[in-house]
């Protein structure tokens, strides 16, 4: 079967000056490629008439599908939908059923008395097909030209997304014979993405030409991420399947996780599957453990608590961190986390604990304890494991570092437990 | 004077399936415009041979500078630098500058054995200048060809990041006319952006064509940034000066900052004018707070530490949170959250301290307290001031708001006390 491709232009000033991060892009093509479209390439261009006109023309050489997002709002710099109107050929009329919306929305929600500006948002090229906006007032507006579509959506997230899923989505396998396309991601960790290439050699050299295999390195994890395309879907995932366990076996004990998941996932996944909790003690990572851990809905089920203990008068006051350990080993050592982690789990009373001590840059290095010198000290009831990094990168990724570090340190804690 | 176009290619099927958001080519937009440099089209493509090739093709009839991200590590998906080679109408030879840096990195830092892969990363073709890439192994290169620059950078950002500013950055004013640039910055909080253009409309008028006001609205905060381009540096920096102090006066009470900092510095440049300390008692934001104000090289002379009491049991026990608050008004109330502040105080011996409690979502909410329902609490010795917040977004940007607004609160505090 021949492969259906889409494009996907994004239009605004705003993403070429670097003002916002494109995530429509991002989440568009996770739903078209669940429906077994690809996106061949994704275009951002400015609001100007002719870069866009230009965009639309050279990607529609590309593609079947073309997405268009951004470019709708009220406000007067937005060109996009006399552009299409022109583009398409057609003339610009309004459209009853969208007045009506926008009305109701400004009088019963807004509560505010509709302006011109507003009035004209329901103004559409009488060629296109209306996407109603449930969530907002400019309209999608659906083309059809030379056996392609062309889909124009309001830029706003969550309008782009209720008209994506409402309207588009289920509209293109009626419009359009799809392949099933199929992926399966795991993740590695501790080993570099040339060793692991080494070591896969051979399964990555036995896949079948409709699978591919990707390597997605990380902050030291690599994932690996499969694809598969074809158009019988139960053969499809019978086979990514078959090659995904092989891939899994040939990667052995650096495999962390058959999904792509992050760290703190792993771990908050092997912690309620043990209906076990934990608790943090954190030095230079300053509570971004415990924001990653927190940063996953649920996860109060096995997170109780952190001490971010910055000054070392926290760590001898709250973590009984001895005066003798500050003075003969210093903060940054293996006996203070080991202190931590121990006054941690007591404290907080919980099954694990993560201790982290360090010092992040860029400044506050020394010869024997150089910037980027960790110590790490996990514990459960029965033992306190410990262990010392060095990275050499600057402050926000040593802190990444430390804290995706600590978090693989307990999973190992955990998992030899089992 | 002309304008200098950039155009952005980044290379990765991982962007085409929507498994990472590219936030490359926000930074380097944000970068080129800086210096000058205009980003007329970002383009993203897959691993493909032939979409590589002709991206470059198109973005080179569009742009004097493209830049090229991706596919350049040591794994066999990557295809870019034979491309480039074969572009440019080179060969490949080993550059032994890059093969001692990459020696170098296995020896004395990774301390693992070189194996033929990492070896062929220091090849390159031999009619490109060499970018040295301090954070990894990939090379950055640089083609000329009829009078526009190619750069392929690896895709690995803080590599990227440091290739750009060592390298390209500087490079680029050398080999083009570009004119000058300067940007100044303002933030403001508690205004909206139409009130604070209606608040600012005189001041705006009265800016000269070659001086741009951009409104950027971020979590409650809006910055206001002028931009002025010229050719002679001098004028244009006294212009500028004189344009932004008009603008800081209308701006009046709004003011928090005229630099564009984050939040979390402007409070840590306040604690440090002060010579005051700081501690954080945190449910809702689970240690974000911390990670914001400790994200700061130096900010341990201001910060002293966090409890982060996730678990309602951490509350009342290290934060003396009382049973009958706890039972009669639960742990997201007024009560809760001014008991935290003040134990934190105590407790950390610290001037002034941020407490917060809340219920971030998608679960958790009550008909009483739904998702986003948020109290915080700053103390200093003297007072105990609290607020109480309503978000309605999704868990990741009701803890980012909570914690802006957190920090914004005990900013409020510490300048009334001055």
């Amino acid at each position: 079967m021949e492969k259906l491709f889409a494009s996907i232009i994004t239009i605004g000033d705003e993403l070429l000056i670097g003002q916002v991060i494109d995530t429509n892009s991002t989440w568009m093509a996770q739903q078209l490629n669940l429906i077994g479209v690809q996106v061949i390439r994704r275009v951002a261009v400015g609001d100007q008439w002719d870069e866009i006109w230009q965009a639309i023309d050279e990607e529609s050489k590309k593609a079947s599908i073309i997405l268009i997002t951004g470019g709708l709002g009220p406000t007067a710099d937005d060109i996009t939908k006399p552009l299409l109107c022109e583009y398409f050929g057609g003339t610009m009329q309004m459209h009853q059923p969208t007045l009506d919306h926008v009305t109701n929305i400004f009088e019963n929600i807004l509560k505010r008395p509709m302006i011109d500006r507003n009035r004209k948002q329901a103004e559409v090229p009488d060629n296109c097909i209306v996407l109603r906006n449930e969530k907002g007032t400019a309209p999608g507006m659906l083309f059809k030209k030379d056996g392609k579509i062309f889909v124009s959506l309001p830029g706003v997230p969550h309008e782009m997304k209720g008209i994506m899923k409402k309207e588009v989505l289920p509209l293109i396998p009626t419009l359009f014979k799809t392949s099933f396309i199929e992926h399966r991601t795991l993740l590695t960790y501790g080993i570099g993405e040339s060793f692991l290439a080494e070591r896969i050699a051979e399964t990555e050299q036995a896949l079948p030409p409709h699978i591919k295999l990707a390597y997605l390195p990380n902050y030291g994890l690599v994932r690996l991420r499969l694809t598969a395309s074809g158009i019988d879907k139960e053969t499809l995932q019978k086979e990514i399947d078959h090659q995904f366990e092989a891939l899994k076996l040939a990667v052995g004990e650096y495999l962390i996780a058959d999904k792509d998941i992050p760290m703190e996932q792993v771990v908050g996944n092997l912690l309620m599957e043990r209906n076990a909790s934990i608790s943090t003690a954190e030095s230079c990572t300053g509570g971004y453990i415990a924001h990653l851990l927190t940063s996953r809905p649920g996860s109060s089920a096995y997170y109780k608590g952190s001490i971010v203990s910055y000054a070392n008068e926290i760590k001898q006051q709250l973590l009984k961190v001895s005066d003798e350990t500050i003075l003969n080993e210093g903060a940054v050592s293996e006996q203070a986390v080991i202190q931590m982690a121990k006054e941690c789990l007591q404290l907080m009373n919980t099954d694990y604990s993560i201790a982290v001590s360090g010092i992040m840059g860029p400044d506050g290095g020394t010869e024997a304890k150089p910037v980027g010198t960790v110590w790490i000290a996990v514990a459960d009831k029965n033992e306190v494991a410990t262990k010392q990094f060095h990275f050499r990168y600057d402050r926000e990724r040593n802190i990444t570092l430390t804290a995706t570090n600590a978090l693989n340190f307990l999973r190992m804690l955990i998992v030899d437990n089992h």
